[in-house]
Parts: C-alpha cells; structure tokens; sequence
C-alpha cells in the first residue's frame, strides 16, 4: 500500500479548499466557471467502481455537497460532473458549474481551453463557498 | 408529478438493454466505443443532486454496476462516467469505455464526432453484456 497524496498535475491547477470525510477538495484555478474537484483520498485507485462500496456512497455524497458549493458560485446555472482520468490516472471528480454561452457551451469544459486564472478576491469567495458547505 | 419518459434525443442515439432497479439502461449506438448510458425513471430532475438521497446511493450503485459491463466490451482499457445534460437536460449518466489512441482521446468523446453506429451483430453483443450483468 502506498500513501495518499495528490498528483502534481492536479496541484498545479487547483486550490485546496477543504478536506471532507472522502475527499480532499479543490477549486479549479480557472475564473470562467465554477469548478470543484473532489480526489478521494485513497492510493493507487482510478475509478469509482474500484472504491469501496461505502466509499462509493460517500464520493455520491460528496458531489452532491460540492454540487451545492458550485450553485453558489456567480453565473451557474447546470451543473456537470465527470470522472475521466484521461489525462492524469488518479480518481478525481470535476463538478463543473455551467451558463448558457460560457467558453465551452455546450460542449464539455475538460480539453477545451487553457485556464484563465482567478483574481486572489474571487478564488478566496469560492474557497469560501466551499469550506462552508 | 410528470409521467417519466425518455427524452427522444437520447432515445435517437441508443439502445434500450435493461431497466435495473432505479435506472432504465442503454447502449449507446457508436461502434468505436463500448459506452453505457443510465437514465434514472424519475421525471422532472436534470442532476444528481436533485435525486432524493437513497436514488443518489442506487445510482452510484448502478454506476459501478454498468462499469463493469462496459469493461467487458471490446478495446475499454479505461472508464470515464459523465453527467453533463448540457444538449439534453433529462437527468442522464455516460459511462464510456476508452482507450489509448481511440478517435476522441485523450479528450471527452461528448461532442467530438458524429457516432459510427453499431452492426447488429456488434450491438446485440453489448447488449447482452448489459443485460446480463
């Protein structure tokens, strides 16, 4: 068994906001959207049906309190969650806050475009949202 | 309350194989990817969120469930789950099967090209898989 820790791809683009009883989770550092990203701490998985079963009950419940955090966030009005793991293998869960017209609309958000990144006052109100959620 | 019924957009792009216990199940008519589609049969909700929480367990449960299967299918070295509802706002979940080089990779396969559909030899194989799983 190897330790958790979390891929370096993921730091580079995120913000830690809080640890839940799963998951570490981030913001997504792109001011765009509304962007949290669960990564359940638990080495060496990359799908959700490898979790556990009472860790698969936790992460739906972790989306649904992150999917609550992004509805907060300015503009959302849908929300997407996805789990590809295309690009970096480690499980981690995007819940995506969406408006009609944004960059990607409607097409997926992962893959579109490079990040534009926060200002330090929006990335502190949704770390915010987050930690309070 | 609504009746539920299968949006005809994703009834357009699908084949029925199974109903589970909360989820009517498809396959989905693109021949390039082993790629399952869950629509929960409750009418009016567009996200997870939504869904009251024992749903949301069965739904994850049905998640793994269909993972499995579509693990099965030819070629999947990989699994990405989406809820994007973006095209169409019925609650629905992809559970798609990748691999390495496959036309779409390493990006999303929603909104990358029109489907290849299957020859019924091909898609009665997959959904057999479905429905035995």
């Amino acid at each position: 068994m190897s330790d958790f820790i979390v891929d370096p791809v993921i730091l580079s683009l995120t913000h830690h906001a809080a640890d839940w009883p799963l998951s570490r989770v981030f913001v997504y550092d792109d001011s765009r959207y509304g962007w949290g990203l669960l990564v359940p701490r638990r080495a060496g998985i990359v799908a959700m049906a490898d979790l556990a079963p009472e860790d698969q009950g936790q992460l739906m419940q972790e989306i649904v309190r992150l999917t609550g955090a992004v509805r907060a966030m300015p503009g959302v009005e849908r929300v997407n969650v996805g789990n590809l793991g295309n690009m970096v293998p480690q499980l981690h869960v995007h819940v995506v806050g969406r408006r009609v017209g944004d960059p990607a609309w409607p097409g997926p958000v992962w893959g579109h475009s490079d990040p534009v990144r926060h200002d330090p006052a929006a990335l502190a109100a949704k770390l915010a949202l987050v930690s309070r959620s």
